[in-house]
């Protein structure tokens, strides 16, 4: 009996499992929900459209994204709508209906049910954010015939796999004005992350207005920093769309800017403190053995810290290497005083002397995992960023829940990196590690890291997006939605509809691309761009030109993207084509082919400028292999000449390239291998 | 010998006037500076260059324009320069050299001189802000060749010719965010515009926040307005850019969204006041009998007013048309009681209560020239916007100067009427009066206004620019700098370089075909979209759709812009062509309609969604028409039944569509006449 009833489970299991997959090729839906189920009852949208909150809507959280919804919804379909605000406990074709306004906590409830019949919506939550959630997956539900544009019919329920699902944004490194961080919170929301971490300080600039210590943003930033209104306006933005908002200020370490202003907090005594122009790990440290240290941070954590209603709060902690420490003898004496071997056991005197600091306010103290030692306290944080820890075989993720800290994972999620986001999809925050539930319950979240060196407000969204919507899915949905083909076909929809949320992914690449060739006509440039990535994991930072923070940023690197567009497509043709010998596959070949032979003609219409110039030898050579395979692959062989030629060319191809790798150089390889077998 | 003088006068004169076309033929400046000599040694730009202020820069102006400026100039030029701030009082290869610190008021000196030679720059100033405006030209001076980029060599003296040159945005039909107002003074500062006059309230929305009248924007703005920290932040990012701010209060009419929140100030009792949604002239209208209407006013005054250091203080009062003050019993008794015969006198009662409370503010009292009648005090200050005064020969603007008023004019450039920058260009503020040195002194200068019933911060770019830069012209250069076809080569250049301020002009129109053909390839959509131009003079308001201020404004029309670039080059081609009758016009004429007799083909292999399939008519009728002429002028000939299937197209074609207007129709008839004339 038992046996029979565990064939019926598993068998309607599979069989849900099998149509989610399924149902996942017709809806362009991300974060994918937990469960969607078909009703084939579709709601055409027309003028005569209304929403209703059921509810009691006292942070008119719901409101608010009502008037955003009908607003996006109309400006999509082009409807006019002509009840442009939510109406209040009435009968509308789009009811909203929660119980509990959310305090946004990790504890918060964001579950929600979506029905869409012929003629009625409903969306009903526990919480307002859930109500929230529901909108936008109501949203994703867009679609059109030729009769117009209508919801599809489904009914679904769905909840988040994981409480904390972040994205990091460092506005040290290059400063990022408010308009960037809303429309990205619009986007996060779009997607459903709810954490919005802000790493705030660094040592290239300080970018908080303290008014009990102005040198901060007098000296220690440019010019550029929030004002205290501005953070408080943007803690407001984010939780009226139900992102918790994370304060990181960086010590003791990456402190150039913070000691810029107030050297006297420094570890090495006439040491000239500048605000850091160039990327990488600085020396400046404060001094954890001096009392107006911990003066200094108290004061300004008192001031802080009531800007963010949120619970946990950031010291970062992270990357202090201890040259200033070990160079200063007070601090060695300071050392061998209280019992602290090593500079680690003085960083941790330092946390935990934080840590009260932070509890008088409320505050968890929440760092990166280099805080993570024995006498650390368990009520701190951890955040995970460096996957296995030196010397210990589990990640400090798993290391963190085991010892009883919350933690949250990044490792695997360094946006920054330019890494395809098929990498991070991959990643599992919690993989095959077998844990209690208390442990798992201590495994908050993952977030994704927006590391600013190599970024500005006109390149930032298109570091984030859309990679950070298939880390968000990662984040929400159940470890078993992992197929990556599928993600991919619907992240491509998503990409599109982040546009309408002010993301310039598209439209500031096409800018830079404009700019560096003089508005001159740049088809050549499209095409070079759509097969060139910018150099990843921090390599275009290393031999040839170092950036400053001041360096321009609107070169072709700067265009290029993760996952070029035609490299992936002509990638999975060679692919493709090697497995199975179809002529569907080798024709497609033939016309990527086609176009880059013709890329250096191209190329040469447009009058030359330095910044063209410097690009000239990548659109030759690639023409010139382009032709040798192109005629190879047509007449089955390849010549001696054209092979050697091939081969050196492959050699110059594979090399980066002001910043640029070429992605397509292994399928080439492979395309003359096959011309050359047939020899 | 006198004689002799002139003659040698005027010869010098007209070469050098002369020489000026020449080089602005060959310099895309604009406005185009008062003089500029040649030099002939370039300075060409590498990471060596430094900039360094001598002079006391006590605001930081010259010091914050001088950062930008770098950073531009390396976006730019792709230059990784070393120094990323300016010197203080040192050598440099720029070197700007200024002596006062203005005051942002209409005496203030903008002049400066610009010497630019192989290995020095020199910009120098009475104020600091004559150095800002020397340094946007030199930004505008670079070009490049294989060598590499470098600023021209010549040596420019310049100054304005009015001292007020402004742009009102009007953020109350539709709230623009406080990026896209700093990005559109970033815009003004580079073509030397100096006034922002911000058009804060109107029926549609009150948009700053005030602490004693809080209902103004918890119920008269749907959450969208000004905190008094972002208005102070935008007065001071304006000052830094020497642009002045003007508020306007628009008073006694334009009050719907005052009225909402404070019904008891209005003309009619028990009137349901409600924040208006449509466009239009409406009747809700402040009551001037009443005390508490003053008190009113003098408090809220009192509190905005110091949020703008400017004398100036715009109340608006335009567009009343007394229809509550007839319908109201009390306001007849009260006029009649003060011998107020008309509603016109009424309201000049109205201003002049508001004159003295701005004096007790030490501001100015500025208002549209309905405020222009006999009993107003001359300290008024008139802002012309109607052209011709009812009744009356003369402008307003010249009427008001003859009479003592100050006065600035915006009939003319009216830039939300979306008519060809040729129209705006081709207005001379003064034009042919005759004026003394007191009353042209009077004429402070202009100011295009961009109305916002039809525009979103998705837009407003799109319809701000390229077209204000010439108008920026107007207002700055020479009354003889008048020369159309050198303003529009120069503007395409000019045009580009906005985008670098994070205009988004370009970037926008791609995103609204994309939005529109559902991420399809959209060439077709393109295509269109460079021969139609959103319906003029406020048309797209007449007949079918109405639009709401939430309506959508993603549509084609939207996505269309005044001067549509192939419809222009296009008719150029074709009067040349029936000038000339030469070949080379003709070719070009084929490619065109070679291209048009295409577009239904390709537009038919998007999958159609009903914002294509309203403008599907609009491709087929275009393709058909250009098969037909193509043919008839291959063949030198038209058939009877192609002639009357053209007319019959002609006659569809010229109609408006889908709030577009199609912009070739006249030149389609043209080369139908030539075909038919053959016959």
């Amino acid at each position: 009996m038992k046996r029979i009833l565990l064939i019926i489970i598993l068998g309607v299991f599979s069989q849900f499992a099998f149509s989610q997959t399924a149902l996942s090729e017709k809806y362009n839906l991300m974060p994918w929900p937990q469960k969607v189920i078909e009703n084939n009852t579709p709601f055409f949208i027309d003028k005569n459209l209304t929403i209703s909150i059921l509810g009691n809507d006292l942070n008119k959280r719901v409101a608010k994204a009502s008037v955003k919804f009908l607003r996006r919804l109309a400006n999509r379909t082009g409807a006019f709508i002509n009840t442009g605000f939510p109406k209040k406990n009435t009968k509308a074709s789009i009811e909203i209906n929660f119980s509990n306004i959310s305090q946004l906590t990790v504890n918060d409830d964001e579950s929600y049910s979506l029905s869409i019949e012929k003629d009625k919506i409903h969306i009903n939550a526990k919480t307002d954010i859930g109500a929230l959630r529901g909108l936008e997956t109501l949203l994703q539900l867009v679609n059109f015939n030729e009769k117009g544009y209508y919801f599809e019919g489904v009914i679904i329920k769905d909840s988040p796999r994981f409480v904390w699902r972040g994205l990091m944004i460092d506005v040290s490194r290059h400063f990022h004005p408010i308009n960037v961080i809303k429309r990205n919170l619009d986007a996060m929301a779009s997607v459903k992350l709810n954490v919005f971490h802000w790493h705030l300080t660094d040592d290239q600039g300080f970018r908080i207005e303290s008014k009990i210590y102005p040198k901060l943003q007098e000296i220690a930033a440019d010019g550029l920093y929030y004002t205290q209104e501005q953070i408080k306006d943007v803690v407001n933005y984010a939780s009226n769309l139900g992102i918790r908002v994370i304060p990181e200020i960086d010590v003791p370490g990456h402190a150039s800017a913070i000691l810029s202003a107030y050297p006297e907090l420094g570890s090495k005594d006439n040491y000239n403190y500048t605000v850091e122009r160039f990327s990488g790990v600085f020396d400046p440290t404060l001094n954890p053995t001096k009392e107006v240290t911990y003066l200094f941070l108290e004061t300004l954590f008192r001031e802080i810290a009531p800007l963010f209603p949120d619970e946990y709060f950031h010291i970062g902690g992270d990357e202090n290497e201890g040259k200033h420490w070990d160079e200063n003898t007070e601090i060695q004496a300071f050392k061998k005083k209280h019992h602290l071997k090593t500079n680690h056991d003085l960083q941790t005197y330092f946390n935990i002397k934080l840590e009260k600091i932070l509890k008088k306010l409320d505050k968890k103290l929440m760092g990166w995992d280099e805080i993570l030692t024995p006498s650390t306290p368990t009520t701190a944080v951890i955040h995970s960023w460096r996957g296995k820890h030196e010397g210990l075989n589990q990640s400090t993720l798993i290391e963190a829940a085991k010892k009883g800290y919350q933690a949250v994972l990044s490792a695997g999620y360094y946006i920054d990196r330019m890494l395809s986001v098929k990498e991070h999809y991959n990643v599992d925050p919690i993989g095959n590690a077998v844990l209690t539930k208390e442990e798992r319950k201590r495994i908050l979240g993952a977030e994704a890291t927006m590391w600013s060196e190599l970024v500005t407000p006109l390149t930032i969204d298109s570091r984030i997006w859309p990679r950070t919507a298939a880390i968000a899915e990662r984040f929400w949905s159940s470890k078993d939605v992992n197929d990556i083909d599928n993600m991919q076909k619907r992240l491509k929809t998503i990409n599109f509809q982040l546009e309408e949320l002010g993301i310039t992914h598209i439209r500031n690449k096409e800018f830079i691309l404009r700019n560096i060739s003089n508005y001159q006509d740049n088809e050549a440039l499209k095409t070079l761009s759509k097969i060139c990535e910018p150099l990843k994991v921090y390599s275009r930072n290393k031999g040839g030109t170092e950036y400053k923070t001041f360096s321009p940023f609107t070169l072709f690197a700067d265009a290029c993207t993760a996952d070029a567009e035609d490299a992936m497509a002509f990638n999975n043709e060679v692919i493709s084509f090697v497995k199975t010998k179809k002529q569907k596959h080798l024709n497609l070949i033939f016309q990527y082919l086609k176009d880059w032979s013709n890329n250096y003609t191209e190329f040469s219409k447009m009058n030359s400028n330095p910044k063209l110039i410097s690009l000239e030898p990548l659109s030759k050579n690639l023409s010139s292999i382009s032709k040798i395979i192109y005629s190879s692959l047509q007449e089955n062989k390849i010549s001696e000449n054209d092979l050697k030629e091939a081969n050196r060319l492959l050699i110059i191809l594979k090399k980066p390239y002001e910043d640029v790798e070429l992605m397509i150089v292994n399928s080439l390889n492979l395309l003359i291998d096959i011309s050359n077998s047939k020899k």
